[in-house]
């Protein structure tokens, strides 16, 4: 029997709140007890990927409480529940199935009389026959000439997930002779987006992939008539060069303006849908369905990890919850996600969306207001460039701000250069452990402009390499920690109630149904 | 006589700390009076732009306050010492002469006996010959080709200012007639980036740029080498490809490596060197030295902006002041940049650094911890993107985070289409008013879940369109917004300290001079 209970109702969370901050992390890391603790605070991921926690400010009394809060709160079960298939976003009155796309965790899902595990997989095998036949030239343009490029229309979700993803693995790709399509994205209501793309772009050789699952987006369907504009004015057949990736009751489903239709269903949310059909059609036509295949492989094992109870050997859970304590506990109000990896670039901007959107709520899953802090800000860029950015702030600002690091032992492309006595990549992965430390332990100088304080806690993720494989982990490391800090908030992470008034309000503004401010405001743009 | 007092020392500080949350700004915007409102809270910019702050939490009575906290805090005499080239990095005992480089406010300035601004002048002259010369094919490649192609090399300022700038007038560049040549960045250690970046061009028509001011920084003299292997393996002559833009007494400054060397000196900060030698090149070779003045000019007419003593016709004190307020007295612990336009993607990237690694400071100018808090974490995306990203949480999550809004009436490229009665555009600029009613003045639902409290501010600078002149204004506002926070604050907003402890232990790690838990994690990455 599941209690889905608020957060202060919690014993064990009244119990972790009276501990208040209990480590000084300088000197939990000072000396030989500090390796020993790097050593010991590493819990194993999938993929040769590990969670390193050694400067949270943790210790065993700490991770007891958050224990028993794991266990009170009912975490595995509720993800059991989840991944049975029970109703767990209520406000929408949906499951949530986003784990089912790349393997079955638990019994048999079925809905609306379809098993769900099966209609995954054969969305992914009918992409993978497609991507197959662009790649053969069995599907070609109208000159009998292969496709060389596409081009994802799409927003939020259907752009920010696929977009990192393709930028994640674009050159280990190239460099692993699995590359087959260039990608491009279009996502902004902006003309100037289109515009920009459809320029750079050999449109006689695109394939444009037009994602929405209502199939009632406006910005994407505004794009698409972008996108059908320039393919007409170029002489060009838009229905031979647009595939849809929608919900099969969306009015794109069967229509005759593509030359194929893929299917999510309402059980993925739009940020949880990079390893469905939404990721699935642009990634097996860029790298091949193959590659696509062992992406899904890597996040299904990490998935696996996820299920375990002990909050030391599930990372998702343990990262959770740590933030859970430092949000509620600490007063922490952000979390800075440092990718040290160029190929990572667009991760943090997914996982901003992922995370505030999910859990970015003031109510509980009943609709109840919270009297507790819930989603933190989520914001990032890739180290080493974060270092010559806002780091000053994260060393000596006023704020504490909890640090999210991802490394990597090897670079994608292997090209490198040794100056003074070491590669790029050694420097790369030298200056993350440097700014580990740096953070934690900080430095003591009688100038006090030059004085670092410490105490600024952090974690890292771990790989050999960024593979698709260890790419599919670490998302679903990152999705299932969203998860995890949903149930313990006890909000519905899978809901977005908090993005339609705008939209509601801009269709009054086209319609010229305004007064008072929003008239003037209107006005102030010319509408 | 100037004062250099803390914020929490001046009595017009505790006067504003009194008045507390004073304005519902959901009451504010209702009705006519909300009309009223917008209509008034306008402030005109250079180059057609306006800052509106209608959505600030904002009254007489607390404008009234802060002109008391601007008067009292001396902010229009900091800055004329500033401008009249007094030392106001006193942590590095530098003048601050980033103004200087587009316009002269007030005094000559000479400093080693040069006047700087005749310094800053020619150094523009010396670029723009040199980029006549590359357009017109008299400095060419071995073959007597034209260069087509400008790659930058730097990090940091030397990297996310220019690279904005660049992507901000890509289009209208090319748009207008005036694209010369297409501009990529290298920027991070991490070697995939130079491999990738000189994988995608065609070396034997690429001229680099390399930008460093001590001619020391460790990432960009490896990515230097980086590409100077590359161009020899090609078997090019690195020096006829190359350019340096540094200081002039950095190594790099007479070296026969290169074709030409443009400087800057110890008095641009690299976040403030966009209008500097350091934007001037890649910005003048990208699009012609005429579109870089034009640039200049607009940053130029808004600094004059910034002397007035009223806060209510001076655009960038108002919106620093307002900052302040939202910060220490409201309590609000972030700011959210969110341009209503694709060319201003990295804009909040840029702003981040200019705003964070200036203002993240925990002592003030003399080195004594202040009591508050300072800079506010910066992050943004462009609208519509972010609408479905991280909006949910700025609508309902448990934070309130203010939010600086960007918009324009045309796009750049002004190619567009018409759906359901208007164009995107149009749409573009709907979404972007209606934001800021929604955010402001929510709406009630009976569920909670869809409840829209409102009360979340915004202010918006709106201009007719994204050229050389309105970007350059809406630099300089932003950089003087910056600059007078740091003067309210009472820290040095122009040096940063915090990012060398980073690179001293990253220095002990690559010469295996650890020990403790830094020798632990460098052998986690296999250092």
């Amino acid at each position: 029997m599941i209690n889905w209970k608020n957060l202060n109702e919690l014993s064990s969370f009244s119990k972790l709140n009276s501990l208040g901050a209990a480590v000084d992390i300088t000197t939990a890391l000072a000396g030989e007890n500090g390796a020993k603790r790097v050593r010991n605070c590493t819990v194993p991921m999938a993929c040769g990927l590990s969670y390193n926690y050694a400067a949270k400010a943790v210790d065993d009394t700490v991770l007891d409480a958050l224990q028993a809060l794991a266990d009170e709160a009912q975490l595995t079960e509720k993800f059991e529940a989840l991944y049975n298939g029970e109703v767990i976003n209520t406000g929408e009155k949906r499951l949530v199935l986003h784990q089912l796309t790349r393997g079955q965790l638990g019994n048999d899902v079925v809905a609306e009389g379809v098993n769900k595990r099966s209609f995954y997989l054969e969305q992914q095998k009918k992409i993978a026959d497609f991507a197959a036949k662009v790649h053969s030239g069995a599907v070609a343009n109208a000159a009998g000439e292969k496709f060389t490029t596409v081009v994802q229309i799409g927003i939020g979700g259907s752009d920010l997930g696929p977009r990192a993803m393709y930028l994640a693995l674009e050159n280990w790709a190239k460099t692993n002779g699995c590359f087959r399509m260039e990608a491009r994205f279009i996502s902004n209501v902006d003309p100037d987006d289109a515009a920009a793309v459809i320029a750079s772009v050999d449109l006689a050789h695109s394939l444009f992939i037009l994602v929405s699952k209502s199939g009632t987006t406006l910005e994407t369907l505004t794009n698409e008539s972008f996108v059908k504009n320039a393919l007409t004015k170029a002489g060009l057949d838009a229905s031979k060069h647009m595939i849809a990736v929608t919900s099969e009751t969306s009015p794109l489903a069967k229509s005759s303006d593509y030359l194929a239709a893929f299917f999510m269903d309402d059980y993925i949310g739009g940020r949880f849908s990079s390893t469905s059909s939404v990721g699935g059609a642009v990634l097996s036509l860029a790298f091949g369905p193959d590659i696509f295949e062992r992406f899904l492989n890597g996040a299904a094992a990490e998935d696996k990890k996820a299920v375990e109870k002990d909050i030391r050997k599930n990372p998702a859970m343990l990262d959770a919850l740590i933030g859970v304590y430092e949000r509620n506990v600490l007063g922490f109000d952000a979390t800075a996600v440092l990718p040290y990896s160029q190929a990572l670039s667009h991760f943090p901007a997914h996982l901003q969306q992922a995370d505030m959107e999910s859990n970015g709520k003031s109510v509980n899953r009943f609709g109840d207001p919270v009297s507790y802090k819930t989603g933190p800000i989520i914001f990032g860029e890739p180290g080493t460039n974060g270092q010559h950015s806002f780091y000053q702030l994260l060393h000596q600002g006023t704020d504490i701000i909890p640090l999210q690091f991802i490394g990597f032992v090897d670079s994608q492309i292997g090209s490198d250069v040794d100056i003074q006595g070491s590669t790029s990549q050694k420097k790369l992965c030298a200056n993350v452990a440097a700014q580990i430390v740096a953070f934690a332990c900080g430095k003591k100088d009688e100038n006090l402009n030059k004085n670092f304080k410490g105490g600024r806690p952090s974690s890292i993720i771990i790989g050999k390499q960024l593979t698709p494989e260890s790419l599919g982990a670490l998302l679903s490391h990152f999705e299932n920690k969203i998860m995890f800090q949903g149930f313990a908030w006890n909000v519905n992470s899978f809901d977005q109630e908090g993005v339609q008034l705008g939209k509601v309000l801009a269709k009054k503004v086209l319609a010229h149904e305004t007064d008072g401010a929003l008239k003037e405001f209107s006005d102030l743009f010319e509408i």
